[in-house]
């Protein structure tokens, strides 16, 4: 969706590089076998640094109910231009025990609970 | 306006370091005398770095009409933590010079546009 969008107004190959932040969502993330596993919700950027901490990945859900929300270490994720997506080396079934929360009830982002997610994919915080 | 979304769900020390992407827009710029230049419209990140290279500045306009985009690099913004915004060091004169575009045409952010943006900042590309 965000492949298309930018598109319309503007050549593909000069824009690739660069994603606004207000076309994140919806943007696909797949595991290593090319299954898609959900969608961004939003990034979370260091105020100061500029550099993207996580990206939020949705999942689950029915119609926007019951949806809820993986906050994913930025070194878990690799961006692969051919599917306009990310892919994080990740099984569904793992998808089960990350740590995750109920769209719209997010956490603290404090240190204990980046080391906590950081720590679930093997990234040190 | 964003320290005020960002208070209601979650304690403001807490979570001071990171902005929401979709939250992004509406955050305050000023220049170095304190002087509110404008708001963020959106940044733009790296699709692979997850490093954002422009924060996009919209400013002048009257109820949406006419307003105009500038593109700021990242590196000549500093993050003022009691102003919950950025400063730049911009005299509001400089601005009628600097490069902008119609709100919603956005340009290509090529490698040349890219040099002629952080030149008139300054900034090494």
């Amino acid at each position: 969706m965000v492949q298309e969008t930018d598109t319309k107004t503007m050549p593909r190959d000069e824009t690739h590089n660069l994603i606004a932040s207000d076309r994140v969502e919806g943007t696909a993330v797949y595991n290593r076998d090319g299954e898609k596993l959900g969608t961004i919700s939003k990034f979370m950027v260091g105020k100061r640094s500029g550099q993207v901490q996580y990206a939020v990945m949705g999942f689950g859900g029915l119609f926007g109910m019951g949806e809820r929300d993986y906050p994913l270490p930025w070194n878990a994720l690799a961006y692969d231009p051919e599917k306009g997506g990310y892919v994080v080396d990740l099984d569904k079934d793992r998808l089960k025990d990350a740590p995750s929360f109920e769209r719209g009830a997010d956490p603290s982002y404090d240190r204990d609970y980046g080391e906590q997610v950081f720590t679930y994919y093997g990234i040190v915080y």
